[in-house]
């Protein structure tokens, strides 16, 4: 019966045909896509020509030929549409930690006389890891860090905080906060405020200029399926590019690297937010897979996302499943993202047999499977098949096998 | 005659054989893999291999499965092994600048009551850039940049500057550094030594550990020939590992970084220079690209760099064309890298005028044509032919057509 019921809703699905642009192994069912999408076709191709044409046969000549030095702008642009931005606002660069220290730095700077970094305690590491290397750097009198409880980051936006950081969908349980609600209360008290949109960008309806956002960054290679270690962004507001100076002030970022003059002056666009000479060949993988986004909305993409992770839920519950595996995903739409974690005490081995079976899902410490539900690629059908195979694997006890307790370096 | 003795030199050298391990489309002569190496065919098979496998079949489990979380140091280890490094000593990580920033900020914190960096004045820009902008971080009384004339490096060697930071191989003129000798006067007087390797990795004889170097960084893209914007290196002596707190504290420098805990607590290896998520095609690539250099000594690379070196200069002088390019490379072996500078007053329209006609070199603001002289790839007879076309581009005033003079972005 369910699987007639995910069937049709396959063939209402305005976005299934998408599905035909990505490459996925027989009998894999993907639900690691916020970790690592898969690999779209136009990318794959882009690889090829990015190697054995632009750079085998037009070598350095690519540099201008092919445009490489627009491509961090290029790819940006792409991105923009995605998140509310305007042409020009968002940069593709370094990783979301680098770009995190820039930002933070910067954001420092535009509250002189405010050190307080005000954070979530539960935030994803890095977000933490960066504000403590700057505070570290910088010393304690210019920058301090303050991780909260998620419950209590309104009580804590005080007129003494500088910046907050915050990632809009939690990593772990894939609770949302309000974007748009948190910034205004931010600016009432003349808070700076970074959004990381690590597990929104590409599924989640963001709407950066609409919402007044100062800043943000986000990931190339989860739901934009820019393949592993892709580029990360900056998004920076326009009225910031002319005052800003960030602190790594590499020869890209120059307003004119080529004349390769001794002082450096930033770029007065958004190219101030490059450093070093970008990974090409990831870029530009990046860049191709972001044609896959060309021709859909980000609101049907979440619209999506939410009933495949809804079909996902019933079929546990269908399967009595839902009574072991404890939901740690919020149930209302509004403070959600395209995720679905659960609690169980061997998570972990839980896991590893379901990549075994086909259906690849993720492990978060301590105790976490996390399920994440990518819309352009995943059927309802595959939600059925998913939620079969953890049942089984559920009901026959499969995951106690000695051989899925045995820990990767990377879990 | 001089092309009978280019084909018997490239008869006797030993290092020929490897110009089949590279694809170089036909009638080129590629004078610029000191700005970005041509394709290795070990690279072009590991990007298929990277992107159609383990990111297309094997997905997220390619971490473990195809060691991507140790791919850093694994690179790291290969490039190691041409600088006079250990296993474990060097990491492949970022850009240079973003290397840089980090190492500069260690190597204050190494110094205790020092804040000048010392550097020189032609020193490629973005190592004085990276200096500035983490002065204008941290403030003047904690760093200040002191650049100055290479003739007056050795007498700046004062017990007041905490950091020399200097580039072995001048990317304008050639000119190369005694490393040894320079890195042992600034240790008289207590200074930590940073060298960049961008124009010498996988070319020049480098023996850091031998000479006592503290911190370096290298380039990917050059002289290793591992792809646009490939990442680069960071060198450092085994004995400062325990000791250092680098800012850019990403979670993937963090001892467990799957653990996700609140706290960065640094990796006490070189793991700690890694932040975000590495871009793993571009890595994958240059770690194929340093298959090439397995069987070779840099010593052999270097010998035969110098050999190509003078074999081109020598033609210039045969054909007369000396006499209006102005070398600016010291002839000097124990002073020059494995390049030729030439400056004119219509270098860049000269450059473009060799592009067109095969030769492929590339110009440096304001007035030099630059010669690189990779040597896995390039042969004797390489030298002659492309000599005699600058010779006729020269003497038919080629040059002077005004298409030669239009500029691209990238110069």
């Amino acid at each position: 019966m369910s699987l007639i019921e995910a069937q049709a809703a396959d063939q209402q699905d305005p976005l299934a045909k998408f599905c035909a642009d990505f490459t996925m192994p027989d009998d894999v069912i993907y639900l690691d896509g916020n970790s690592l999408g898969p690999l779209p076709k136009s990318a794959q191709q882009r690889a090829r020509e990015v190697v054995d044409n632009q750079w085998g046969n037009d070598l350095i000549t690519s540099w201008n030929k092919h445009a490489w030095i627009d491509l961090p702008q290029l790819t940006g642009n792409k991105i923009a549409r995605l998140i509310g931005a305007d042409d020009g606002e968002v940069i593709c660069c370094d990783s979301i930690s680098v770009n995190l220290f820039k930002l933070l730095a910067i954001a420092l700077q535009l509250n002189p006389g405010r050190k307080k970094i005000l954070s979530q305690k539960d935030n994803f590491p890095t977000d933490l890891y960066i504000t403590q290397g700057l505070n570290a750097l910088v010393g304690e009198n210019r920058c301090e860090l303050m991780a909260v409880g998620a419950e209590d980051i309104e009580a804590s936006l005080t007129d003494d905080v500088a910046v907050l950081l915050l990632t809009q969908v939690n990593f772990r349980t894939g609770h949302c906060h309000d974007m748009q609600e948190i910034t205004a209360r931010a600016h009432e008290k003349g808070i700076i405020v970074i959004w990381d949109l690590a597990h929104s960008t590409g599924v989640m309806p963001v709407d950066l200029n609409a919402w007044q956002v100062d800043f943000a960054v986000g990931c190339g290679y989860k739901f934009l399926n820019g393949g592993p270690g892709a580029p990360a962004f900056i998004f920076a507001a326009k009225k910031y590019h002319e005052q800003l100076s960030q602190p790594l002030s590499g020869w890209m970022g120059h307003k004119a690297p080529f004349d390769f003059s001794p002082d450096y002056e930033a770029d007065p666009s958004i190219k101030q937010f490059l450093c070093g000479t970008p990974p090409i060949v990831s870029m530009s993988i990046l860049d191709a897979a972001m044609d896959c986004f060309a021709d859909v909305e980000v609101k049907d993409l979440h619209r999506k996302a939410l009933g495949l992770a809804d079909f996902f839920h019933k079929q546990l519950q269908v399967t009595g499943i839902s009574s072991v595996l404890q939901r740690q995903t919020p149930e209302d739409d509004s403070i959600r993202g395209a995720q679905l974690s659960y609690s169980h005490p061997m998570a972990y081995a839980i896991c590893q047999a379901l990549i075994a079976d086909g259906v690849i899902a993720d492990f978060r410490a301590p105790d976490i499977i996390r399920f994440g539900f990518s819309p352009l690629f995943l059927s309802y059908e595959d939600m059925f098949k998913a939620t079969q195979r953890l049942a089984r694997i559920m009901e026959n006890n499969t995951y106690k096998n000695p051989e899925f307790q045995i820990r990767g370096k990377v879990t």
